[in-house]
């Protein structure tokens, strides 16, 4: 797949962020899905939101559906995404974001995807091998420091090089480990379920 | 009234910022009511949300209970709110959250509150003289200079000392003319409803 050129990863790059709201298992409904617009690791400058279904199969086109009637849209360079996972089993297909926005795609992640863990737990889904498929596709797991002590963070990339990607994980990971538009996406998406955001200090 | 005595002013004091979401007129029902965490004017730490009654009286209950429940009372040091009215004229008792929370409060605006207009529009309202008081009871009104040029914002202050509120504003107003916890709750508050944040670049 081509890949975005980056003649420079500017510190100022803006960055889309996007995570999902918590749900309640086993209630059926709709889970809010946030992307902040950040300036590199710096400052927040604007807010999405949009409705994805529990275990639903919508994450894809909603986010791109999200980011191209934005008015960011033609500031913003680079997606990153929380997981490939949302609202329980709801895969998002990274190579589809990329093709449909032209927007290169990042899935940062915590601990590396456990992709036996994940299998056994869609199976029992409608659709679980269209799933599975779109899983696989986002391709080749990458470790990164993001800073020179602590945990590190992990990545799957599309539409853009791998030291593009490490050099734009760094620079937004300014607050904390992971980088600002995940941590702060996770604050507010949380915040709307809960009435407060917890969690990634 | 009392004054919290602040010995130094931090750069990374945590201020919440108060911001409502917009409504449609004539509908009747809940408006979000957001809250943001922030050290100073430099980043984001925590997210709280509760909803409020278009043109109703429950803001200050709503505002009160967020704060005292919230994980991160024991950290913060002043409240900063957008207006004193929410969600059309829920008008805010700043003298009683300061007394419920032991919190100073600043009422934060762009432009110097029109008494004659907002006095005209309430007046259609249920209990406006009650109201009205509480709107009175806000006091004077300050302009605060937040960057060498520009527009300036205005303020009304409760619990906090003119010299101390000043600092506040101006270290907090770090990419705009209005200080960081009030833009980022508009951004958040107007995305919740919206779909995209807008406004307050």
């Amino acid at each position: 797949m081509r890949k975005v050129k980056f003649w420079r990863v500017k510190p100022e790059i803006r960055i889309l962020g996007v995570d999902d709201g918590p749900f309640e298992p086993r209630s059926k409904g709709l889970v809010p899905l946030v992307g902040v617009v950040f300036r590199g690791g710096r400052w927040l400058e604007g807010v999405l939101r949009t409705y994805i279904e529990q275990d639903g199969t919508d994450v894809t086109e909603r986010l791109t559906d999200m980011v191209s009637r934005s008015r960011h849209r033609g500031q913003l360079r680079v997606i990153m995404v929380d997981g490939a996972t949302f609202a329980g089993f709801n895969v998002l297909d990274v190579k589809k974001v990329f093709r449909k926005t032209g927007l290169p795609v990042m899935i940062i992640s915590r601990e590396p995807p456990n992709m036996g863990e994940i299998r056994r737990a869609i199976k029992h889904l409608p659709r679980w091998r269209g799933r599975w498929k779109t899983l696989k596709g986002a391709g080749k797991t990458y470790e990164v420091m993001t800073r020179s002590s602590g945990a590190p963070v992990y990545m799957q990339l599309v539409g853009i090089k791998r030291a593009d990607a490490e050099k734009v994980v760094r620079l937004s990971s300014t607050r904390s480990l992971v980088p600002e538009p995940i941590r702060v996406a996770h604050l507010i998406a949380t915040a709307m379920v809960r009435g407060e955001s917890y969690g990634r200090a």
